[in-house]
């Protein structure tokens, strides 16, 4: 889980980042019902304006993509339930937004993370930073904080990710075929 | 969505059946929201002592079955919130009890839920009567319906079924590797 706050000229600040966790001894249903509770926390106490979410492709893992697939499910029915718009991107284009590069590893999108969000630490779990990452993603994208202020006048850090973005979306498009 | 009442004698009577639609135009998380709604008002109106779900696997469609994942978890915690144990079955284990075999299609399966439930038509579309058969599954159970009564006296037709289930979480296991 992670919460940002959107600033003028493209930046961002972290609210809040965690990780709702359910313990692997439980029945299925128990841990779903144990994640759909955090997730209520997380959304009554900071009230998101949008929720971003990670579309899920089962390519690699089947297993842990079906979990996956189910508390993504869950993250988009909390939303809903409050009336809350819900976005997903794909792995790809959260990647290309704050490293460039559709394919980064773990560890440089959590260097990448830590620095946009000018944060003492870099977030752990891997998957915290994911989550800021994904919410960043959302943030900066097409028509999204730069829409109607200052999109005719990007810096090139800017026009860098915009350019990282559109290449995103070809891998994405690859990827999901 | 089916729901059965049990009754003496390995006989189980079918209480209602029916099918959760949502249009396919809306974007995933208002359709995961009619689910969910669906889902409650189902629970509420007939109030089961235990959800039957089916235990769903990766393994041909990939696409469709992170939706069918996405709606078993919804199922799970719905369920979950209002105290209801969840139990889950395989397809294979499904087929097996209502057919003898594990490997049955979904015509055999609509025949023989029809049979057993005593049913004038068989219930349409076929993901109904095997949500039905889902639940005659779980009713007939190793240490269920018979449960403390005639497990000592099995009829032809029970013990039959009890091979077949055991045929079935052989194949279950090896589909489930």
């Amino acid at each position: 889980m992670g919460v940002v706050d959107s600033l003028p000229g493209r930046r961002a600040r972290m609210a809040a980042v965690g990780v709702i966790r359910s313990d692997a001894d439980l029945s299925v249903d128990l841990r779903l019902l144990r994640i759909a509770e955090g997730l209520d926390e997380w959304l009554d106490e900071h009230r998101p304006d949008v929720v971003a979410v990670e579309r899920v492709f089962a390519q690699h893992n089947v297993a842990s993509v079906m979990g996956t697939a189910q508390a993504a499910g869950l993250a988009m029915l909390a939303a809903a339930r409050r009336g809350i718009p819900v976005a997903l991107h794909t792995p790809s284009e959260v990647k290309a937004a704050v490293t460039g590069s559709g394919r980064a590893g773990k560890e440089q999108v959590t260097r990448m993370i830590t620095r946009i969000l000018e944060l003492d630490d870099p977030p752990r779990p891997a998957d915290a930073a994911d989550a800021l990452a994904l919410a960043v993603c959302h943030l900066w994208r097409p028509g999204g904080a730069l829409q109607g202020n200052d999109s005719h006048d990007l810096t090139p850090a800017q026009r860098a990710w915009a350019e990282a973005e559109k290449a995103a979306r070809q891998v994405g498009r690859r990827a999901g075929r």
